[in-house]
């Protein structure tokens, strides 16, 4: 299995990129991670005992920065580290990709070359996980699509669903619509013209109907689909919603601890790190790219080498699994999904 | 100081709406609830000993359900509670109207009559409350306007910061836009043609740009705006994610509790009751919908007593306030505001 990982993508590369990426080779002996980015300073980063057969370097003397306009970027530098990994997909020199890079250029990248998609694949989404009180469940799609359209959403449910079965084990998971209400007539265009898809479609028993924003959490519904927009809006905001109120918990702790007997405090702070990372779920290393050929993993700006790590193993499943076959015949089975 | 309340509105309607209605008066002696509804059931839930003088009754015949279309209920059940309260706005007999009936026919029936609306407001925007570090940030709109245009986000920016110094006490907060990214280009089109109306108008200068779901608990922006899809998602998944927090948390103290020495389990339940108040906001009673003459209050379906008589007095207060001729004043004095 190759990954190519965009060594110059990400709040810190290439140092934490690098490290992770010379993790997962020394921890996946079936795995090549094609170094993409400015070969100095990635040789630098390498050291000179790090088993280079496994990690080679291909030169990008361009990277594309968190602030640029995805598209201009792409057409200006065209020696960036993005395209440079989208290249080595196209030629087939590489099963899957991996970025903390720029979203919106990676996601601009893989549209450039309609080949990368899957066949009957309108748009890719990218999936992310959100907790439930049945364990984590899909969102997409969570920032590649602004404008989706409900075609878009009716496969963004069915390459969920796929993933879901494939990656979580969940059994014919359900797909519920984000919406304003319970109610059939809620919304707006987008998702009247989503339900209607389903429930003229063969999933239309897998279609639960809508779901709202404070009922995500029962996970009834273990796919989520929305446009790109709401469902970026949706994650970021829980994890700081996560992040504010362990914060506010910890506050109020302190200010009890002295008044806590015996080791009653160092429990409940365990208690406390036992809960938090049950939120965390930098195990899955970041966010697939559903709906192209191979496998792309678009990871947190902010990624250390664990998430880095992570992400190229899971890309290197993903790649290797029959996740890409099923999504291709049941987009196939579905006349609807193919409409334009 | 009269309101007008939709007695048959809210999951337990007209029980708990008419009870709300009755602590009101008995708190506030310079204040009017007209119950709107059948007089039978209202008559019956009032009971012998109410003081019927400050709690009149107007009789409808009909309510709104939750899941009918809002638009096509309220043309066929013309004598609807929704309306009858609405009238009674229209015509000068009341200054506020509170409802925990159905949001979509309470905004609709305000949309039916443009008089209602304050001069210069293109469309009303129901504001909420969302909990930051700062303390609350009112987000604008949660619901009442599902395809704003750029201009509506405009000027739900201006009535939100107007709300904001004038019910919760911030000196000039700022303005937030809600975005997929902090980076300018960032989003869609409605938030950079938003984006551009901030910078050309005299409120740049309380402009803050983009904030992305992870940063609104800083509350930096107090105020911040989106289309009501986005804000209603983004405050029903926060009440949800505090919610699932403090199940789960629960569970956890709850298997930790027996090893707990001394009186420490129950200092926890405290210290952890505190800080759920903190996340409840039913003091407020619900969310106005800011734009229109006078005031109105929608309510959660689910409002109890309390959240009813804290919205009938926040209306009260809401109408009697200078916040509508302020409102007035800002959007007067914008140009761009005015705009269609």
């Amino acid at each position: 299995m190759r990954v190519a990982l965009d060594a110059m993508g990400g709040d810190h590369a290439p140092g934490p990129i690098v490290a992770g990426a010379r993790q997962a080779v020394e921890d996946s002996p079936e795995l090549t991670v094609v170094l993409v980015g400015d070969q100095a300073r990635i040789e630098a980063e390498l050291g000179p005992d790090a088993p280079r057969d496994r990690l080679p370097i291909v030169h990008a003397s361009q990277c594309i920065g968190m602030d640029e306009k995805p598209v201009e970027a792409l057409r200006k530098k065209r020696d960036n580290s993005i395209s440079r990994c989208w290249g080595l997909m196209a030629s087939g020199d590489v099963n899957a990709v991996v970025s903390a890079g720029h979203t919106g250029a990676m996601v601009a990248s893989a549209l450039f070359n309609a080949k990368m998609f899957l066949p009957g694949v309108r748009r890719p989404g990218i999936a992310a996980f959100y907790p439930s009180h049945q364990g984590p469940i899909v969102i997409i799609d969570v920032g590649a699509n602004m404008n989706a359209k409900a075609e878009d959403l009716y496969q963004y449910g069915i390459m969920g669903a796929i993933y879901a079965e494939e990656i979580l084990g969940v059994t014919e998971p359900k797909i519920g619509l984000l919406n304003v209400g319970a109610e059939e007539e809620k919304g707006t265009d987008l998702t009247r013209g989503t339900r209607d898809l389903y429930q003229s479609s063969t999933w239309a028993g897998r279609f639960l109907g809508n779901v709202e924003g404070r009922d995500l959490h029962e996970g009834h519904a273990r796919v989520i689909i929305c446009d790109g927009f709401v469902g970026n809006v949706l994650l970021k905001s829980g994890e700081g919603a996560v992040e504010f109120l362990f914060a506010t918990l910890k506050q109020e702790l302190a200010r009890l601890m002295p008044d806590l007997p015996g080791d009653a405090g160092p429990k409940m702070a365990t208690a406390l790190k036992g809960l938090k990372a049950r939120f965390e779920y930098e195990e899955f290393g970041g966010g697939p790219l559903l709906g192209i050929k191979g496998a792309c993993i678009i990871c947190h700006g902010s990624s250390g080498s664990r998430a880095i790590r992570n992400a190229l193993k899971i890309a290197g499943t993903m790649a290797s699994e029959r996740l890409s076959a099923r999504i291709v015949e049941h987009l196939a089975a579905l006349p609807s999904a193919r409409s334009d």
